[in-house]
């Protein structure tokens, strides 16, 4: 058994608790609310432009072998959001402008503090975790949501045929470069699976929480009263 | 002006808000619960462990003139990760096996994602700020706490004379780096001063709040009822 | 005048050294020995695949609007990759498992080093001198090379619309970028104009010196007699 | 047997050729030209001072148990800096403003590139290579050099107890690492090895050729006759 499936069945639970995220089902039953919606489109925007030079990252360091299919994947990184602004318009969502909230920006951290330190086997876990996340959170959507959905077109870009296909060579080069690192490197790349799957339910919660950095935009915690 | 004193002016009121928070009024006060310090205690001690490899990544990058205070303040926060065991010892502190919260690893992750792609004012800025907070957030502390408190050394470590020279020196060295760079980088500094000290808010908050990760540790949010 | 004009006038005689070396001018005349093309063909074609990865780390920093271009420019580098493979199909040129003389695996080592290290403006210039070295190298030789030549792809390629057009670009954007640095960085922007504009001339020298290392292909120096 | 004397064994003909290089039997015998000796030191200051943010980027990367260590080289490299101007003094060697030859340029390039792009095992192997080389060329100058020459502070402190101790610990690391890596990284290892005693030897060249620019301080190759 590969890596990728014995770390999707290690993290089970977790990962179950992410496809079952209030987010995807309302949104799937079209019961989301619109400015929920917007929210998520308008971070997810913001973490997408991030993905972008993460990508250039991963392409200054990847083996030859993986050039081609990386900067397709930039490619690809672009015409999403292209789609971002074509729906945003539809929508009425404005992004342009839109701050990051404080989940968004951790995860924009994460992504560059990765691609600059991690070893390149560690930085495609990352990668793959997070593409096949969303491969897995629109399918839950997909499964109920009405075509007629404004939110459809995002539906489909993430359970497409080429979207499927990309995740099933991360997933297959993954399980390769992991068979060929030692024992320590590959307690490094369960730990980044792990970690990344976390940032990925904090970034539904996200959508649903609102945009708030801590401190600043919520009545800060008395230490006093907290054991009382 | 140089640019420290025009940043901290205009950031008044979110800087003011940082040295009234909680966690230090109530450490000042000694009506802190110890569990609360210990949560602090814990997670700094992660923070700083971080901070030697950003301060390497510093050093990388420096003019030949800032490379030998750099090295000392990696020798400096060497001893300061003594001291926390020392401290953490004494109070029961765990630190040992310690799981970063979401607050500390966002912070960690913005530290190491600066190093990797900022350019070396900005970088310098995110330090300076991070140091800056950290000698008047401890001085206000040390404006009230009795002289046995078990959390005395912090404080004394924080406002020593020889800190708060390297904050001079650091301030200095911004105030001259940032008068030499274009229009557009200068923008950028003023984004990476105010981002920084919103993380010096947010940790802490982190410390009262707790060591929660968004959507696991906590009720996930409703995103049906939100707007009801 | 913009910053490029200016450049390209303080280091006119250099760079006309660079127009005027023998390699340009025998690959225009058609009297170079193809075993000395096929040493140049080798060489860059290692330079190419190692400036894939240069760029995936400027596309790692670049400005928004920088990203769509770089991002054409990888998959142009991809294309001139085919060529070469073409072309050393039909000239008998062994492409695969060349180690890389000296001087090239130095100016890979400056490309690496200078996306990693330098600031996005410096590591631009860079990128500019290349590829302004490029056009205006391959412009030489179209000026005298017979139709039916085996290079004359090599030509069409680097003096092509679209070349030129990626090159004004990269001037346009310098320009734009030097304009808006302070003082000292303007002054590493000059260096890295100038150390680039060598690295390319010794490229060029590598051609025909053919790929020794040194202290390893040639007889050692004698430290003693140097001074006799 | 570990790494390193597995990599020493193989490398043995050019480990040994470095050994036998011009430029340390002639220091030994008290035969080499001051000026040659002069643009080893103000070369090989350069280098020195390269060194520094190689060594932080090392830490920037390092593992927990190796920080320490990597700290206490960056002060030893300071001391050498410092034994470097006093000896320049002393011999009336120019240091300041001294330019890089290219091959001292090219192996600082390859040190900041390796620093970037190569994984932590792969960085640490060119370091241990390049100390090691120190420990033993200057050792066999130590073998027959004069105790008054003025080069003697460079053979004491690149064969001095706690040079030795350093370098030992940097093989038993090495070692260590290379245990635990896979069979891709582990050829990778290799590669850097090789290469970086390549450098070594260039460099030791480089002092008795004088400090070159291919292509400009040099009559330029003629492509055409050179198969004449």
């Amino acid at each position: 058994m590969g890596f990728c499936r014995e770390q999707l069945e290690r993290m089970r639970p977790l990962w179950d608790r992410m496809l079952h995220h209030p987010f995807l089902l309302s949104t799937r039953d079209g019961t989301i609310a619109r400015e929920t919606f917007g929210t998520w489109m308008a971070q997810d925007h913001l973490f997408i432009e991030a993905a972008v030079p993460f990508l250039g990252a991963m392409i200054a360091r990847a083996p030859r072998a993986h050039r081609e299919t990386l900067v397709a994947a930039i490619g690809a990184l672009m015409e999403e959001l292209e789609l971002f602004r074509e729906r945003a318009e539809a929508a009425g969502v404005e992004l342009e402008g839109t701050e990051p909230a404080f989940i968004c920006h951790a995860y924009i951290q994460y992504l560059h503090a990765t691609a600059a330190r991690a070893s390149y086997p560690e930085a495609f876990t990352v990668l793959y975790v997070a593409e096949k996340a969303y491969l897995e959170s629109w399918s839950v959507v997909r499964a109920g949501i009405e075509r007629g959905s404004p939110w459809m077109p995002f539906v489909e870009n993430w359970t497409s045929e080429g979207f499927r296909d990309y995740v099933g060579w991360l997933e297959a080069e993954l399980d390769r470069l992991a068979a060929d690192v030692g024992g320590e490197e590959r307690s490094r790349l369960e730990r980044y699976f792990e970690r990344t799957l976390k940032y990925e339910i904090a970034f539904w919660e996200l959508a649903v929480q609102g945009a708030r950095w801590p401190g600043l935009d919520e009545p800060t915690a008395d230490p006093v009263s907290r054991e009382g």
